[in-house]
């Protein structure tokens, strides 16, 4: 966590300020169920949240510092300030509860407060998704595979698949917010010696938390884990959007480009360059966010009733993950609503090749017309490799020179080059006609591929 | 992934009988649906379910490798064994698939069959769990923080605790195994542009799996990435569990012992040793289940509809985790089922040092009796230093010689030495008088800390 | 490992006979020199070396698995075994030595012999980017930074630094070879009570390793950690060497291709396509040898003089991570060796626009000829921009229509568009004539661009 | 990195004061050169010599945030911000070099810096090791693998073998150190094109590194990943001392005890606690470095001659790892200087159990007296068991009641129940008397363990 990638509405849940209102809060709350269960005079809850209910101003949290350099005790010198606000009654404050009680559920309420952010953020960024989804839904791109051209797809069915695969995470941060936000009020080994269980009741319903079922000196850190484990795959899939456009940007595709406010520069040296620095920057920062899910797997095992390995890397781990992957999910959808699309240039590269994308479509057009498998596919590869011959590419040959014969060169006149050299091709002809070819394969080719687009977007977004 | 540390059910589920089982049925589910879509013609999926459902034996897994070996794909390679066996309507098969349609699905269901049984794991171990916190939930046991005697707990809530926590994995990987079981029959890039997505909702359909909504030509890895995030975290509760037992096997502290079957030998080197090697092995074998999680997420991130760059990790963690866990758990369990406990010497350990134990319980009474928190504070620690001293241990002064005085000597003859102290303690007697702390704290010391054992069992098992 | 990526002289020394062949050599080494201590009779280690020093045959290596199953200790099983072969002097074998004796110097003498295969394997590969370093030493490519267009580079740069970070790695995992060839043979927890000293030292010396300086029941796992790391790093400039092939093997890049044997299969759905199949395998197995980092760290805090918790760690990463990556090193090497390569590609790449990567060249100039690097950088991109308007793209403008004028027409039937435009722009013709342009740049591009590839080729192989 | 585990010196390191300053040097440095090399007008250097080298003040700083904000390029607003103290000379600075060539020479001269503390670090825990070694030398401890006890060890021992673990990894910190002090001035893809290669040679011998051979934009990455991975080992082998420690203080061993100052408050719930605070710290620290060790990897491949995703990472775990390890590295020095041993308890500890540590010793003395290894082990074993019987342990009856016979009720009266026991063991007296066993036992026990101490001591530390 550093200050160029943070947002202050995350940062400020780290805060003092924040967690000793939430200190506070729970303590209250506590004392309000103890003087119910007559643990604690009448009326002095009363007192407490008259006197007390006040915001952590930077003096009252100068003055807790101040009291922790002598005490060396955190929560001590919060229940001292605490008491200097409240009187007498203050005394009642804590009361059979342990440090543990107070700081790990606060450290649940602050990862639910941060998960609701990231909810935020994760909406904005789903509404972005598909809003760009619907606008690009039918602009046709060709698909890759292995980073090498496949058949064509949309630009529509990328956002489509991010909403989809983002919409997954979303619902798993919202299980790990509900793992997260349990308040144990249990006392020093788990056992409720000294403090009643309604207590612990009591504070998780006002606190919008649920009782921890069993705790020991602390709330059970698997919880925590699967919190972190969740932030990860959300930073991965982030990273995969990322790289895809990244791609789309390299100079050789450009299909698509991050928005460039203008006057902005790019290079220092190279004032010719549009750098896709946002998502190179969310690619790193996506390993920044996943490097806290093993320590947090590390984190589970501690020794009998608690050890307190744990809190250092909490207290690191906590805020940076969030904040980062708050600061990413905000650049992220800023990238994607304003992410610059080229359509021409993608059905230009999707044309590049003289229709060898339509391959696979003529073989499955051949077996279903009696042709077997594997004759279907030896007609086909040697039409296609003659394809890209046409194009003074010569896979089978990479290192000689390109020898076109005669049909080769005759194709360079024609768009679609595949269906020009299956048309003479004497075992597809064999099996039908060149008429019956062209009938069949009428249709054509984009409307061919993007036939299901629709149904797709309905299971998606339906 | 070793024979040492593998159970055969497990193992069959990545073997190849199991494998090309599932690309069959996947196959010919399709077949049947596309017949009836009036794809392939009619009869075709009945002469290949009659004729090719049969068990995949060496033999025929010995054909399908040497056809590879040929034509160096995996899936043709298949495919052609195949119609070996079904004749000509075998060129039906696989129409309009990609074989990641076929792979990428029978990945979803391995990863289903073993969760499936790892699920029955879980429930032997949560079962063990179960019967062992019913077994001692009154047993007492020192609680400790820091490694250090803090409170009384019981043997009970410790394997209540992990019960707990070993649920909660439980349901993550229900969850999990719902996210993985999709199924993908979308073509090369997953426009459904060569197969119609109804061929796809009835094989998922078949095969107990969903209909993956939108799908690349593979399936989206943060599904995986998630079940081992799962694995892993079911291994760090696993550590958990096996760090408690390798503690109370300590030889001083000898709360509890793996059992170890007449005549096993120990050390080779030193006979009289009964080490914990289960849950060190199960230690280790932890951090070999978590390894495959990292992994698994930079596996989300893939070039534009796909690269292959995911699939040589996915063959080895894929096996690696859910083989060792599967083996794991079932040490665990069994761990769990025959572990010796050692009640005298839990409460020897307890009673050491002269009920000390009980001081947050008098800290607490002053409070409720109207001694301020500091000067409570004050009160119960000065006299629990005095215990220590009886013990021949000053924390005060480590490095000196145990001076003690009259007291402090006469302390040694009474058992309950805190309050022996207390009782003599001005400080204390000023307040309230030896009889009001006798009646006060004549509940038993161990009722004390027990009472709420009930309510905890209730919340985790009820 | 699985078998699909391992190599047999890398898995066979992981394989029982090798593991039993070094276990006799420590033990026969030892009592030689127990002999000369005069511990052992006289005469002793000549019987066992001449009777036992014999291949571990699959019938001795069954043998010890028979005994193990019965005595359920591996050690033992062996010296039993060995006693069978030996005879009545096979009884002072072992003596004074502990299992961790035999069982860590052995796994140091594998991890050792398995750096000798990775050192050769990685000898070969430096050999192939050498040569092709050498044969592309002036084969002009456009520089990439954020996959964009920067300025000029040659293939043979690209081979050179993988080259000299590939020799980094060597040396880094020459180092790790020494510091985990060491031998331990201290007895139980390493004091030497009862062997002597002396006897690991010859040990260590015909075994060809150090004595361990220190050790407790086992060598300490940071060498252990260091050479896992070494791997990791390894894998890591592997996926660097890996990713920049895919990149350039891109459909639209196309500037190098894996070779493919002819016949070779591509896609079974799409019969025209050449995928960079190895390079994103590689990228895998990179993630895979990487993921023994973590769990090699955590090995290395083991309780007291020993817990057990890193052996099936190392059961499993040690084999899995060597053989991963010796097959993986083989593979990459193999790719660099028949890579082919498009110089033309590359050169189209570089010409595609119009000389915009000579701005910077141009920027320098300006503020050599007294133009303020402000104004010089203004000059720059606004004719840069001129550049990519005259090819259509408007960076300024992305969503509206290109509208050039009648200048930027005209540029169309330049090569050099840059200069072009620089030679009609007043604010640069206020500082310089367009001869003094000419001539200060008449330098050609290519040859400005390489003249200190000698230098930095000497810098790297010299 | 969060100000509680941070040191002043270590962040100033990472502070924009640092930062800027050897921006500064790096490009006077150039300057310099490149007047020499006559691309610069004679007299230049001097008059940014004079005129620049100021220290970068807060109000500097301010000035540079302000021009940054402005034009959005921080390199730019540097050398914005030294023109105007330099004056019209400032427009040489920089000439032909790219913001990489300054910032990550830079960052390589910050982890050169944070290494040299960081060994500074080292070198006093590696002397407060070797201190608490020597005192300790011959402080005799029972030796425990598996948390068993074992045979004798000495405390001394312990801090050897964490001085030649520390003393591994500060070698491997040199190296590391050594591998990131480079220097890289090579222009926008690493060609020279514009900057001529003496510079970077002069600029690197100034600031103390070496020229990198061959850069691209960037320097290579495997360089910061090398050290990241030996951030890791140091982390790595802190947990294994820290553990060692929580052991030791556990309050059924306390053998050791971290330093209470008097006065320092434990629990705040049980005043009575001693906790092993720090040491458990350093063990969540440990991960907290750790975490670094995988994004560094990560990090190694960039895209073609550079993308920018390694930066973002960079900027968090440079400061991150060097801060919190620095910070951990001191405080485990002031523990181990301070920690407080209990020898006493070290004594007790392995008395407690009637010699049974000198099991081995035993078993060694019969094979060496004709007993055969099998015969030995069980006269050995079955008298072990008797002695565990003696204590009221019987580990192959652990449910049932402990049963003693005469002798083992008799053995209660003895210090040496081993002895008593093989003293009457007619299995033993068939091969040798009474008095053998007593003459050749007569070495004392704890002679008999520590007779190497000497040995290891001097390979240690010699």
């Amino acid at each position: 966590m550093i200050p160029r990638y943070s947002r202050k509405e995350m940062t400020d849940i780290w805060e003092p300020a924040n967690k000793f209102r939430i200190w506070f809060e729970i303590e209250a709350h506590a004392l309000t169920k103890m003087e119910e269960l007559n643990v604690v005079p009448e009326g002095t809850a009363k007192v407490v949240w008259d006197k007390g209910n006040k915001e952590y101003t930077p003096e009252r949290i100068a003055r807790i510092d101040e009291i922790e350099m002598e005490v060396k005790h955190d929560v001590i010198a919060f229940l001292t300030e605490l008491s200097e606000n409240v009187g007498a009654e203050a005394r009642f404050v804590h009361q059979g509860m342990t440090s543990s009680d107070v700081l790990d559920t606060c450290l649940g309420v602050q990862m639910m407060q941060a998960a609701d952010l990231l909810l935020k953020d994760m909406d904005r960024l789903l509404a972005a998704l598909k809003t760009r989804a619907e606008e690009t839904k039918y602009m046709v791109c060709i698909g890759r595979s292995h980073g090498i051209h496949a058949e064509p797809v949309t630009m529509g069915l990328k956002f489509a698949r991010f909403y989809a695969e983002m919409k997954r995470n979303r619902e798993r941060l919202v299980n790990a917010r509900e793992e997260i936000a349990t308040c144990a009020i249990s006392g020093a080994v788990g056992t409720f010696a000294n403090v009643d269980p309604r207590v612990e009741e009591y504070v998780a319903e006002q606190m919008g938390l649920s009782p921890e079922p069993i705790s020991t000196q602390v709330i059970p850190r698997d919880r925590h884990a699967n919190y972190f484990c969740v932030l990860g795959m959300i930073a991965s899939s982030m990273e995969n959007i990322a790289i895809e456009i990244r791609h789309m940007q390299r100079t050789e595709v450009r299909e698509a480009q991050e928005y460039f406010a203008p006057g902005q520069k790019g290079s220092s040296a190279m004032p010719h360059k549009r750098n896709p620095i946002l998502t190179e920057n969310l690619t790193g920062l996506a390993r920044a966010v996943r490097m806290s899910v093993t320590p947090a797997l590390e984190n589970v095992a501690l020794w009998h009733e608690r050890d307190i390995s744990h809190s250092s890397v909490e207290r690191m781990i906590g805020p940076d993950a969030t904040v980062t992957l708050d600061f990413a999910l905000g650049r992220l959808a800023g990238t994607i609503e304003k992410l610059v699309v080229y359509p021409q240039n993608m059905l230009d590269h999707m044309n590049n090749f003289g229709g060898v994308h339509d391959a696979q479509r003529v073989l499955l057009f051949l077996t279903q017309n009696n042709v077997s498998r594997e004759d279907s596919y030896r007609i086909v590869q040697r039409n296609a490799m003659r394809v890209w011959k046409s194009y003074g590419i010569d896979p089978d040959n990479p290192d000689g020179e390109v020898v076109m014969d005669e049909t080769e060169k005759e194709a360079q006149n024609h768009d679609n080059r595949l269906f020009f050299f299956l048309s003479k091709d004497e075992g597809l002809t064999e099996h039908l006609t060149v008429d019956q070819l062209k009938t069949l394969l009428d249709e054509d080719s984009i409307s061919y591929h993007t036939k299901r687009v629709d149904v797709i977007f309905d299971r998606v977004f339906a």
